[in-house]
């Protein structure tokens, strides 16, 4: 299983910063959707030239514009792009295929879809899927974090890459880890924890071994 | 009726001098969601700096973590944000508890929401309601611009403020102004004209025409 670190509600160089402290320990860095409506594109821009080795999501939750938004963050260095489920299938379709044309990819935010937009979106190939519980349901509607049993069958196939986002702990990513899930994204549990370094070292060992295991 | 003038796809400096042109000729500026992406809030900050007597509207596009977002846009000076009717009803409802206590105002975007997720986003008091054909659907789908039988009855009451988005031209305009829309929501029909200023001028002639001969 993959470690994607979001970053959010952080400076560039706070950002940068973290991630130098942890980066051993994770795979993806997600460039939050926070830095990008706060500081650009140069968010994207400075985290690839920080970590050029690593692989940079920008979350930019795209809802319209696909072809300039796709241009303007794999221009930046970004190397997977976030649209909305919920956007218009246009705009799903464009940014698939400026991912190809650029040979980046997109990861489709689930986001408070239905289940009929969900099973139709599960036929789009090559696509990176993202069950997702904001920070908002999270923070202010006491939705708790992720548990095995709200991941749907449907998605758990060979053929589908898999992320959950959303108050991902320790305890709840060992649940994860048998779950099927491909990618967890992991925020304030790494980015607040007393010692990133430590909490993103458990994360690793965790899903290292939780691959091993599995296979 | 009021006229709201798009930006997107443009650098600052070049919305700035766009502005500058047509801003005796229009209402609102709305700084577009894809100059919020490319160069942060710096985009909000300096238009309304550049224009401190208009509204600035930050088409922000909200789907999740609302009040940072709301704060970020607020503080740079923006006087309305956008959140989208797809994100989840706390996230929409964090919106509008931000603009109370900012004293501004918020545009909920009913980009591809559903007619009942419509229904229930209606009950929702002090917002503007924003009916919206997207650039991809537009660009690369054919869908037209906007026809007055394309709004629905339930939005035109006395007590909702609704706003019109999605290719708007000098001739969609004139079906608009007996619609009952508020706000018509104008970009390339102005940003791309030859002469942006003498369009803004007919545009605007035809608004403060329309509100005269509908009352």
């Amino acid at each position: 299983m993959k470690i994607q670190l979001a970053l959010d509600r952080l400076t560039i160089p706070e950002a940068i910063r973290l991630t130098h402290l942890v980066e051993s320990h994770i795979d993806w860095i997600e460039v939050g959707t926070s830095l990008i409506k706060e500081f650009g594109m140069d968010s994207v821009r400075e985290m690839k030239k920080a970590f050029p080795h690593k692989t940079i999501l920008a979350d930019t939750k795209t809802m319209d514009n696909a072809k300039y938004e796709a241009e303007i963050s794999f221009s930046a260095g970004a190397d997977i792009i976030t649209v909305m489920g919920t956007a218009p299938i246009v705009t799903i379709k464009t940014c698939m295929e400026m991912a190809r044309r650029y040979q980046k990819r997109v990861m489709i935010d689930l986001l408070n879809t239905s289940s009929e937009q969900q099973k139709s979106l599960l036929a789009i190939e090559d696509a990176i899927f993202c069950l997702h519980i904001s920070k908002d349901e999270q923070e202010l509607n006491g939705k708790n974090e992720w548990q095995k049993s709200q991941i749907p069958a449907d998605f758990l196939t060979p053929s589908h890459t898999i992320a959950a986002a959303g108050g991902i702990t320790l305890d709840s990513f060992s649940q994860l880890l048998t779950s099927g899930i491909n990618i967890a994204i992991i925020g304030s549990a790494i980015t607040k924890a007393s010692k990133p370094a430590d909490a993103a070292k458990q994360f690793n060992q965790l899903a290292k071994g939780g691959v091993f295991i599995n296979e």
